[in-house]
């Protein structure tokens, strides 16, 4: 065939626009299969992160215990509020922190009133209150340790704090509290951390700095009423430096834990530095015996019991990991629930912030002040819409405040009742909490008073402790 | 205008063969482009190797200090062969390591006779051997230490070991030699630290091995002939234990350094445990005076001087970059070359190889037969060769060996004459380094012998030195 000289031009033109025509889609359908994959990857790295608490790195393999139930910092995306590790505490729910979804999260078991029977009974003493009303709510162990003391085979305490300023509140006392009581009625030896070096760490602090504070905390704590003869208290940057024992100790964890763990139970990362990554094996250095051989003559066996805030826990799952990987027994564990700041549950308690929290410091007028101005209410706007609906007391601060100080529950009850009911005003409540907390926090005062230098010394020396395992 | 439907029959094909040219040379080019950006990834990749001694990975960025002079192991990569860090020296070099390419890499200074010169001007003393015949053959701020002492501002030294095996050879004495001699001419405290906990973090080994190792090896340093009213040599277990400013030293220097800095300067991973991770921080403290109060009381700012072999600079480096941060003077260096081993200066000394090296216990009859035996010789097979062509002192072990520990220059150099030009045989040569190192292993376990376990503890106690700074 041949074409007339038009004709070819024509083709000549068809063909070129068709070329243009067709590299332009193929373009297009480049641009949308690379769209597509972008917010497939985008997608992959969100879940990721979901997963592993971190942001997906190429060619960084995810950490080695990405799993539920043993990594809490990591696992925080997954629920979409609550958010609890050692360093932060947070929920948008005005009743505070999901405890039941918290407990399948960490992989601990929840203080069924079995168990809380199971301690009266023990002990033959009434629980505390903070076990009654589920203040400690969590355990890891608790049955087996339990079952030792049974046997006459006992264990001891072990607690801390992280001095981040002289100044310390309410909430900051929940753990020594309920330490206290668990040193009376089971009548065991209890050492108490002060990680000044933590705070060091993690703070922008001169060491000297957190080591006051330690000793100044330490005051507070002694007011808590420990028996001295059965309570060694010690700063980090003291004890480290005066028993070649626990340094033994944090090494051979340190030994055991690697790098890849830590990121995935704590998210720490490459930018941070070394001392912040080798800090938890100094956390975890007292769950075992033979950290303290002036108290329990190099025994590596006896069995230890924390009674912490739950925020702590991802120390003690690295802990209990590491445990029988160097022959020593895991150490149990109670959890607590957190206090709440007075601008309600989901909102943070400051140091920093003075009208927070009730301070130890605080002078009856500013107790009151405090709690009549900044207490969150879960009353209703006017008296009289009050006394139709009643107030909401699972919101309000003041009725929180009253389950862990007020230890008359029959009392609570009834307040919780009028409270619901409408019978009892907001201003009622703050007031029976105001006149709660004043003679508390003025007898904490009383007592934190009479600790002297001598005192913080013999409880803050090492020495043997005075009990029979 | 109109065409004939044969001629849009034909168009149409034409078209569809068009079409599908072009999407087949539309692919090919994609694919091209492909290859040559994954070549060029591939390419990119290995050069980021080589720069930071580490694989890339998206998303991580690279350490914070990679750069060449600052940066030891993590450039072992750019020389082919030598590859020097505190855990591995290499090369497939006969003659050993390359010193000078060493000094360019780690961006230390060379020991040049100008500096040689003015440290016997400032002592008085005739040079060490080690100085004259450039086994010390690098420094850091060398100069200025010198500057200080001439304005009567004194220094202490600081070497150390790390302990993991009872057995020492004589290469492991280098340093020892050196500093003891150092610390004759300047009259100066020394410290020298055993990293036990390292030893315990780096092998298969239990704690109380690592500190038996410490402790037996401390008896071979102290039969060096230190002086005991000057000298503290300390276990990190034990001293960690017993001293609060070493530990707050220790975490000061973990505060200021990352996971970043340490990867990139000892190529750690992200599966190293935690313990090895924070390690650098406790070599790095006893380069602060103030980490010896019982020695310095409490005063920071005493110039540190460390003698070394050069594959410990990494620690230092680190050390001195730190070091103003926390407000301290860098400590200075100097820096030895490698023992060789008796098979040849690239092979690794091995202390669990009896063969490639005279050990500190080993018989006058076994290191007769060890060097008869076991020395690499430069010389010729056949005598007549020998004789005619003459031996290679440069690769002669025997040669190496004497270089160390034959004190006489012109004995020395005669005995390089005659090897060169054939006189002297490799079994002459072998002969004299059998007598020499025969009389010098008998007189130092001898010495060693008469040091007592109280001896030992004497040195090892923290305690005042007697020196004026």
């Amino acid at each position: 065939h041949i074409f007339p000289i038009c004709a070819l031009n024509t083709i000549n033109f068809v063909l070129k626009l068709h070329y243009w025509v067709f590299f332009l889609t193929t373009l297009l359908i480049f641009q949308a299969e690379i769209d597509v994959a972008v917010q497939l990857l985008l997608k992959l790295k969100t879940d990721y992160k979901h997963l592993t608490g971190q942001d997906y790195k190429a060619g960084c393999p995810p950490p080695e215990n990405v799993v539920n139930q043993d990594n809490g910092a990591a696992t925080d995306g997954i629920d979409e509020e609550d958010n609890v590790d050692p360093w932060n505490v947070s929920t948008s729910n005005a009743k505070g922190v999901d405890y039941d979804k918290l407990i399948v999260r960490f992989g601990s078991s929840k203080i069924e009133t079995e168990l809380v029977d199971r301690i009266e009974k023990v002990t033959g003493q009434k629980p505390h209150r903070f076990l009654r009303r589920g203040i400690f709510f969590s355990h890891r162990d608790m049955h087996q340790v339990l079952d030792a003391y049974e046997k006459n085979k006992s264990f001891y305490l072990y607690t801390g704090r992280g001095p981040s300023s002289e100044a310390m509140h309410v909430g900051h006392l929940i753990p020594f509290i309920f330490t206290k009581w668990l040193q009376d009625v089971f009548d065991i030896p209890l050492v108490i951390q002060l990680t000044d070096d933590e705070k060091y760490l993690w703070k922008d602090l001169a060491i000297e700095e957190c080591h006051r504070f330690a000793v100044e905390n330490a005051k507070d704590i002694i007011a808590c009423g420990f028996d001295v003869n059965k309570t060694f208290i010690f700063s980090d940057f003291d004890y480290m430096g005066s028993s070649p024992e626990f340094y033994r100790n944090v090494v051979k964890i340190q030994k055991h834990v690697t790098y890849n763990q830590v990121k995935g139970i704590f998210g720490f990362t490459d930018s941070d530095c070394i001392g912040k990554i080798s800090f938890p094996a100094i956390q975890a250095a007292p769950s075992f015996s033979n950290s303290f051989p002036q108290i329990f003559g190099g025994r590596k066996d006896v069995q230890c019991l924390i009674p912490c805030a739950i925020d702590q826990d991802p120390y003690f799952r690295m802990t209990r990991d590491v445990a029988p990987r160097i022959g020593y027994p895991k150490p149990a564990l109670l959890h607590s629930s957190f206090f709440p700041a007075l601008q309600g549950a989901q909102t943070k308690m400051s140091a920093s912030d003075a009208n927070s929290s009730i301070f130890l410091t605080d002078t009856p007028k500013q107790i009151k002040n405090k709690i009549n101005k900044h207490a969150f209410s879960g009353g209703k706007d006017t008296i009289e819409e009050h006394r139709k609906f009643g107030g909401n007391p699972d919101v309000d601060v003041s009725f929180m405040y009253l389950t862990f100080f007020l230890d008359d529950d029959e009392q609570l009850e009834k307040i919780k009742q009028d409270y619901s009911s409408g019978a009892l005003l907001t201003g009622e409540l703050k007031k029976i909490l105001i006149e709660t907390l004043q003679p508390m926090i003025a007898q904490h005062q009383e007592r934190r008073k009479q600790v002297t230098e001598e005192t913080v010394k013999q409880f803050m020396t090492p020495r043997p402790l005075n009990f029979k395992l």
